[in-house]
């Protein structure tokens, strides 16, 4: 069944897909500015001047050309009860929507539902594109540290994402050394990296619309005790994390085992963020695995599995993979080893 | 006066400040999950954990550590009569700010009306980062195209900004060769460059936050009499708008300049978007120059001028300038020739 086919047979009213990626996802087509309305059995596509020759090759939808402000011609055009995305439509679109004669509900990721579980050629590009970002790291690996900025090494990452094939970075490369990895969303700066600090690398290739997302941290030699300390345990979190993700498990419950481990350690408090996300066409998409979340894993779920301790103005470390969960457990797409790698 | 003090006294009501662009711009923060609350005496700015202790550095705001749904946090925190984004908050984030109880009242373009007018500091960056895609241009208009593919292009772009001191590329350069020229959005492919083409080159640098926005079309030897012609045409378009670009003048009037010079030749109807934009933090922001705009330039304004010719299947031309707004025409930041320059 096409995925427009099992979106249409979720709807409860006709749907306006807004969100460029959902729209992308739902029929191949790549836009700044284009919506879908999808029917039972009609599926029609929104798009202005620019791009309405491309959208017009697209399969098993009807090409609509519109004003560029697509929001005020679909108010015009649709009527009836319609669902719109309410986590993509601004207020003002809203507002404009609801200047036509349309009645309006508001929807929350039924695409994004369908997104998280992903088939055998999403797969396959997610799968590649985590093989280049091992890559990456073992070409890392073998590279000096000491005396470069973190901003050379996310333009090296750069460079080393287009010689392994990928079509772009899948984001901006995290490069945090020293007390920049102390935080978990630091910007990379341009202070040079001394000896016995962690960097903590978060990187990911973009492959056919895909992303890979994987963090290691590296030690320029020998690390101060409770650093070298706080690895183990982030080691010993992820592999809790690990061992927890299967179909059927609630990714709180996930998050928790790996927390658990931080917990109970002398870094308690440390671990600030959730312990992953989905990824696919956007490198943070459903399900979640944090305290708050009230997703529950399914097969076919691409999701990060990544405690991180941050001691602030100290060090911070992070290890991240990306793992496809299955009905028993899952499989782990990101192969580049979680020792502790040793730098120049 | 600063950024914020300006701000604050043009509001009618506290505003609360999701943009994330025009967080950026009012306290120079920069995170992917921030707000700002803006009262006449008092600026307080909402994180989470991830962004709370770079946020404490931030001059002439309060910060308030919150959980990482800030709307949800924003909307218990706060009272009274509130302003927000509507072009930023989503319908769904305005439910979850409905859920307290606030008085809300949506506004528009508040911190975007002050962000079109550029201050010196401003000036100069954008006016670096014009200086970068002006080497860029020259280096590749030293470079071979025959035979290579627009996707290696791109990537050699990267390069260029890389090797000339841009902090990133502004956006993805548009290389649009020959028939991919010929719709205005194409993206870059892999067929190999061939003679007699055109090739619409749209790139820009990124300096300090700041973007440059310039596009030039180059030849592969001999063009065809039509697009030579094509590029002619568009040339004096391009002059006709320029000529017309002063403080005072309608954004739709300065299209309108230009439009007629297209619209009284052969290539009536194949200009198929406004004659440019505003640019600075974003490479889209105000003021518009089209016909359906409201707005008026201002002496500080930097805006593009890029009229295009669109010949489906032939080719594309497209020639923009970046230019500051004065009292009595406009000042180009772009050099780079806009004769039609020869590649091989």
């Amino acid at each position: 069944m096409s995925r427009l086919a099992r979106l249409q047979a979720a709807l409860e009213e006709p749907l306006l897909v807004t969100n460029l990626v959902n729209v992308r996802y739902l029929t191949g087509f790549e836009s700044s500015n284009v919506a879908i309305f999808v029917e039972p059995e009609r599926t029609r596509l929104f798009t202005d001047f620019r791009y309405a020759s491309a959208a017009r090759r697209v399969d098993g939808v009807e090409t609509v050309e519109i004003e560029r402000n697509l929001l005020a011609g679909i108010a015009r055009k649709l009527d009836g009860r319609v669902g719109f995305e309410a986590a993509t439509v601004t207020y003002a679109g809203y507002e404009t929507l609801r200047g036509g004669s349309l009645e309006l509900v508001p929807r929350r990721g039924l695409v994004e539902r369908l997104r998280a579980v992903k088939d055998e050629l999403e797969l396959d590009r997610i799968r590649k594109a985590a093989a280049i970002s091992d890559r990456v790291f073992e070409r890392l690996a073998a590279e000096r540290f000491i005396g470069r900025a973190e901003r050379e090494l996310v333009w090296r990452i750069i460079e080393l994402f287009h010689e392994e094939g990928a079509d772009e970075p899948g984001f901006d490369a995290i490069v945090g050394a020293g007390p920049t990895g102390s935080v978990p969303h630091a910007h990379p700066g341009d202070r040079p990296i001394g000896p016995g600090e962690t960097i903590v690398i978060d990187l990911g290739a973009r492959l056919g619309g895909y992303t890979s997302d994987c963090t290691r941290t590296f030690a320029t030699g020998e690390l101060p005790g409770r650093l070298r300390e706080a690895y183990e345990v982030c080691r010993r979190a992820q592999q809790a994390g690990l061992d927890a993700v299967r179909a059927g498990v609630a990714g709180r419950d996930a998050d928790a085992a790996a927390r658990e481990v931080v917990e109970a350690s002398p870094f308690a408090g440390r671990f600030g963020h959730g312990l992953g996300h989905g990824v696919g066409l956007e490198v943070h998409e459903a399900p979640n695995l944090r305290p708050e979340s009230e997703d529950v894993l399914e097969p076919g779920n691409v999701v990060t599995v990544e405690p991180g301790i941050y001691l602030e103005g100290e060090g911070g470390i992070r290890i991240e993979d990306l793992v496809v969960v299955t009905e028993d457990g899952c499989e782990i797409l990101t192969r580049f080893t979680k020792e502790l790698v040793s730098v120049d």
